[in-house]
């Protein structure tokens, strides 16, 4: 015997992710609508809501579900990045097969950060092999980053994300309204995020953010006037755009360079280790730290740029060093980071700010050597701080 | 603000399933090179395996393992349908973590059932988002139906199959020579699936099973003649194309309107409320004698090819009723396949033999109307087979 059958074929994937304001005002219908295939009588909804969230727009929520004669369930879901297990996710599916959902038009409706959106995104990919889901993000992480991709994840075993599926939500709407309460530390977060579209591909990008990133910080990219109205809108859409570029033709990550990965080499164990200490965007931003320190020792930085790139992080507030990155700690996080990368570093370096390019042969010597420039540049900026605190 | 992105790709799927003989035999190299993207000097392989087909075949696959030099580990999982839970996912997490997988060019090695197949295929699915992996089926089941499709699971919350996604492994390798230790109960197992398709699509598959059942089962489908051969070759061709046909165009199951389902429409709840009494093809065979039985009611079936139908399911020694069969548990196994099946039935019915249509309208009366028939015949076999012991 020797049969051979070849099966071949394809998934389409179609989604959408769009802008959306007054998103829970009752006369707004995108949420009602959002991610069904067909208008019915009844319409019936669970929606899986971040606890913290929940306390702050619960009310308005409900409003907006009785207004419309929604039939709903609401599960709030208490986040962190350490509650962001396989747990979380049965949690879900309980409430899932409680509800009694009716697949393919009664989308689950996910509402919270990064943290949320991944844990439902994983629970629906996985209920009965996959359930439609909308995602509504309320972080600015989630608005330009985890509600725009394909991706859904954990943590298990003390390794970030390492369970997790490529599943877009079919529906993503974003409201920036959601920021107004997102604390500073978490708005930054999401900074840092567009900062790493800017160095890496976005020139104009960095230079809004250069320009208007401390009022963008004091207004929660909310646009109390005309002028930071129009930053805020162009900071979003462009990093957003520079993502969606990035993603489109990559949406299953076979292609393994990819330039959106910059700052997530050594930041996945460093963020893991320093847990709860580091948020997200603060582990990335000091990766992207130590990296333009690589891109200066091989001369594809220059000292002006550099300068002009701690600048801008310190105006963000974000941290570029922490105490946690050891030598040790770096070299094993870029052997776990190769092995995720198929035995190839793969590491995108920024060349000068607004391109990027892939090397595979960063020494340890180099690793080192960026380290302790890291770690005089911090203290240079601790004291900075003490000073300008003084 | 009211920008749009909409975000439109394809995911490719292809993969291989073919037959191989002697696929433990050092000099076979199938096994060494499948899934593997690229050649290397060593050889590593995380390899899965059912405990039970270890004991059977350890000494052989590790001979042949070390025969090739490969630098293996081998995770033993015990198995059972009732062991077929994320727990047993999480355990070859762990296997991957332990091992240092490098991705891509290091496919994990599924080795045994359905069971076996489909915990390790989430694993692999879910593991950083996607890993490849092998399968070679040792069940008949296996071979047919489990190693031939994308579908991984796991049993979750009392639900058959409730978590899981669509991964298909790149390569799958059936060598029927593993099935000359399965118990005769496993074979027949397999022989329902076989018979499914024969019932919707195949009538000349469903004559080979009638002219060579007996002799199929008593020898394994090892075929020690020629005519045997050729028939076991036969129905395993057969079966395994019928199954493809059906998939290939399908297999994300967006139509749901499916002759494979054929036969499982009723079992998954009555297979899971009988844990461990009924096989999955047990329960599958108990669903499509019922099923036969509504075809008969309405026409789509005569009395005569119902009793070729039955006649065959008793020479093949497959059960046609179980007693937690009642109206009420019928019932609501039909209402938790409307709810998967997007609101309605769509029940595939046999129409004679060979063909199948799907109805949208079983009523309560129709289902109590089949199933005291179904006892009927059921309580004539077993004096028929009481009567064959005396
Ligand atoms: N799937 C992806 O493609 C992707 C991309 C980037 C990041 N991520 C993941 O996202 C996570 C980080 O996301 P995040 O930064 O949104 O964190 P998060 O979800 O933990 O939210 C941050 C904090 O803000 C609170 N919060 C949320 N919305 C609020 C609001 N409107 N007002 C006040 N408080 C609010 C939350 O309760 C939480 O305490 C990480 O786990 C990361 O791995 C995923
Ligand atoms: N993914 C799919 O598309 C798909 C299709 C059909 C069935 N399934 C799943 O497969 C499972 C049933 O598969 P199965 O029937 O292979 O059951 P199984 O994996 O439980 O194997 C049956 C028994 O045979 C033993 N065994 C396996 N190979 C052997 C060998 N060569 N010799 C001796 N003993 C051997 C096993 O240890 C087990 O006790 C169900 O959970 C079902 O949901 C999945």
């Amino acid at each position: 015997m020797s049969r051979n059958w070849i099966v071949s074929t394809a998934l389409p994937v179609h989604y959408q992710v769009r802008m959306v304001d007054g998103l829970l005002d009752p006369d707004n219908r995108a949420l009602l609508e959002a991610g069904a295939t067909r208008r019915s009588d009844t319409i019936r909804r669970l929606i899986v809501i971040d606890a913290a969230v929940d306390r702050l727009y619960g009310v308005q929520l409900r409003h907006y579900l009785q207004h419309h004669g929604v039939k709903y369930q609401i599960l709030a879901l208490p986040i962190s990045e350490t509650l962001k297990t396989m747990d979380a996710v049965f949690t879900v599916v309980e409430a899932i097969n409680a509800f009694g959902l009716s697949r393919r038009h009664e989308p689950i409706i996910a509402i919270g950060g990064g943290v949320l959106m991944d844990i439902v995104g994983l629970a629906a990919s996985l209920y009965r092999r996959s359930t439609p889901y909308v995602r509504v993000p309320t972080t600015l992480i989630g608005l330009v980053d985890a509600g725009v991709g394909a991706k859904t994840g954990v943590n298990h075993a003390a390794h970030k994300n390492r369970l997790g599926t490529y599943f877009p939500a079919k529906d993503t709407l974003l409201d920036r309204g959601f920021l107004r309460t997102l604390d500073t530390r978490h708005l930054v977060n999401g900074l840092a995020e567009i900062l790493k579209i800017a160095l890496i591909k976005d020139r104009t990008l960095f230079e809004l953010l250069e320009r208007h990133g401390t009022t963008l910080i004091d207004e929660r990219l909310q646009g109390t006037t005309p002028e930071s109205d129009e930053a805020a809108t162009q900071v979003i859409e462009r990093a957003i755009t520079g993502m969606i570029e990035e993603l489109e033709f990559n949406l299953w990550e076979h292609k393994l360079e990819r330039v959106v990965d910059y700052g997530h080499t050594f930041s996945p164990t460093v963020e893991m280790l320093a847990l709860p200490e580091l948020l997200h965007g603060e582990a990335v931003n000091i990766d992207m730290a130590l990296t333009t320190l690589l891109s200066v020792q091989r001369g594809l930085i220059s000292v002006e740029e550099r300068d002009r790139i701690f600048a801008l992080m310190r105006k963000l507030e974000l941290p570029v060093y922490h105490r946690l990155c050891e030598p040790a700690v770096l070299e094993e996080a870029l052997a776990d980071t190769v092995r995720h990368r198929d035995g190839l570093q793969r590491l995108p370096l920024a060349m000068g700010i607004g391109s990027a390019c892939f090397v595979n042969d960063v020494q340890p010597s180099e690793l080192r050597a960026a380290l302790a420039t890291l770690k005089e540049m911090d203290g240079g900026s601790e004291s900075l701080r003490e000073a300008a605190h003084a």
